[in-house]
């Protein structure tokens, strides 16, 4: 809290200009100013995500102007609450990454992934790498404590909830997943290994695709069943192999609910060619870049491809409840940093040099 | 019948090579080898589809080997029918292009569309140009006569429904479309024709795209409340000045229904440029040709593509009410043809000098 109990300083790396290292920065906030909606949450972690990249590194640009504060995947602690939230003072949550308003008609209809006030955390407002964060406090994910203590999680650790495990899982319940479904994954790093786990933690017989052989290893004991390496291969070669395992295993070999996670053109030209009867391909991942595809296949095989915008918040308790009852593992995925090494955190995940996803601890002093 | 009261003579124009005119041909059906479920129809019309050209003119391989009777678009006449089937005798029916064998796992859960041993007439079995044809009775429409009479039709008008309207009318049940939803058709040829007369009939406010001022005006008073020509025209221009359309008339910007039914690259790329937030994208139409498109697009709009396969027969009776109660209108949209044209009607409606779909009415002697 600030000098007078009544406002506190928020200390944060911002982004001032596309390709430049983030830069400290501090404000004051007035806490009789947080509307009676908003929480004030103290951070305790949040993770860095390819979005992030995309802000730093390539001009992808942010929903305010710069200079900004990024991170959207953020856990923590209420510190000041508005009066409609007074219940959640004190409370451990997780900051949805995108938080639809809740009030407007798509909101009240279920479809609050495309409400038009929706707030996106780093980029429409003030993000995580900061020692606090002012949000909407409708949507805030609640952590139970003494299951958290249980679980041997720290709360820091759930960051990667609110969009690495979340947006998955809106992806896997939207695909009307079945026990003993057939599962496909094309692409394992810091998404698509969480997909596996969730197909699989859901009944599915998960089958992991990736260009990394290490990347694959990494997620076979935690729930691929079966891993190959697409490096270099022709895509409709891959969907003959993946076709055979299938054959062999007897597995459905209809209706493959198929998970884009990799954002990149090859892992949806891959995705695309391995349409089944009655598939259901989920386009998770992003790219700017185009592909080249046979349209028509989807009337052929009367299949759907979806796209998946984040995960609506009343998702997130039930895919919290799979983290904390062991169903997912994290620890394996996920490298707590302290926060002041963001500029280094970020260098080396542009550059392909991290293997876990890191989630980034304020040690403001 | 035939001479013993037993069997009959089946009388066909067959496709016995690629590229080559339609044999008038003929078979006996002895009718004690009738299966309990299957049903001989005399046909009252068979309607000609760009998939019978497929087969005739671009060596499109038809489910059965050659020689065989093309014609998926049939109505007719119950004339005998096996032991299970009894009711059916001498009842008017329209007999449905996909027929899903209404018995295995799938199709006992609603998925008949992707049921591995439906039949296809004209392409899995003897088709509809023709004097008979067998098929599996549980699926078949039947006609009332006195509403069917009242609505100015003749039966031989309603095998457009078994593909040219049903199948448009599968797209638009699934697309979940609302009272006042924003729709756009992309191609208003045979079946986007009928999918705008849909689209308006359950509600829609429906916008007409398509390459041709012609068929453009043809639809123009039967449900486009508005049309856009966009031959030689860029997509992304297309779509501002639909878009412009939307705002200017206080249409729902979000979540429209676009029904892609020109089966053409050109109009695929079209229909993909107008994905809006919440879209659902009908690939009705179908071409072997690829497109690029930028797939990333489905997750940014937390949009939908989902491919359309023929209609289950359990909607024919609803696709027929609209019929018979003038809400789909056919007759300016069809035109009847002697059987015995065949040949001639294949080659016109393949040179594009068609502007109606020609039914094909027996007229062996």
């Amino acid at each position: 809290m600030g000098q007078d109990d009544r406002s506190i300083h928020i200390q944060s790396f911002d982004l001032v200009a596309t390709g430049q290292p983030l830069v400290r920065s501090e404000r004051r906030i007035d806490l009789h100013s947080l509307r009676s909606n908003e929480a004030l949450v103290r951070i305790a972690g949040c993770g860095v995500c390819h979005t992030d990249l995309g802000f730093v590194y390539d001009g992808v640009r942010t929903g305010s102007p710069l200079p900004l504060t990024l991170g959207h995947e953020i856990s923590g602690v209420v510190e000041a609450a508005g009066a409609e939230l007074a219940e959640l003072l004190h409370q451990q949550v997780v900051v949805p990454a995108v938080i639809p308003c809740g009030r407007c008609t798509l909101c009240v209809s279920g479809r609050g992934s495309i409400c038009r006030k929706q707030i996106f955390p780093g980029s429409d407002v003030a993000g995580g790498f900061a020692s606090h964060i002012v949000v909407p406090g409708h949507s805030l994910c609640p952590v139970d404590d003494t299951r958290l203590k249980q679980s041997g999680l720290a709360l820091a650790d759930l960051a990667v909830l609110a969009d690495a495990v979340s947006t998955p899982y809106q992806a896997v319940v939207r695909s009307g997943l079945r026990k003993e479904d057939t599962v496909v994954v094309v692409g394992v790093g810091g998404v698509g290994g969480f997909a596996v786990q969730i197909a699989a933690a859901l009944g599915g017989r998960v089958i992991a695709l990736d260009v990394s052989e290490e990347r694959l290893a990494a997620i076979a004991p935690y729930g691929a069943q079966h891993c190959i390496c697409t490096k270099g291969r022709d895509p409709m070669e891959v969907r003959k192999e993946v076709s055979g395992y299938v054959k062999q295993q007897g597995m459905n070999p209809l209706e493959w609910k198929i998970f884009e996670c990799s954002g990149h053109p090859g892992g949806q030209s891959q995705a695309f060619a391995l349409l089944t009867f009655g598939a259901f391909l989920s386009v998770v991942g992003y790219t700017l870049e185009k592909v080249t595809v046979r349209l028509s296949n989807l009337m052929a095989f009367d299949a759907t491809a979806q796209g998946n915008w984040g995960c609506l918040p009343s998702l997130y308790p039930d895919a919290l409840r799979l983290i904390l009852d062991g169903k997912i593992a994290l620890l394996p995925f996920i490298e707590r940093r302290p926060l002041s090494s963001i500029n280094d955190t970020m260098h080396e995940l542009h550059q392909g040099l991290l293997r876990k996803r890191p989630v980034l601890i304020p040690n403001f002093s």
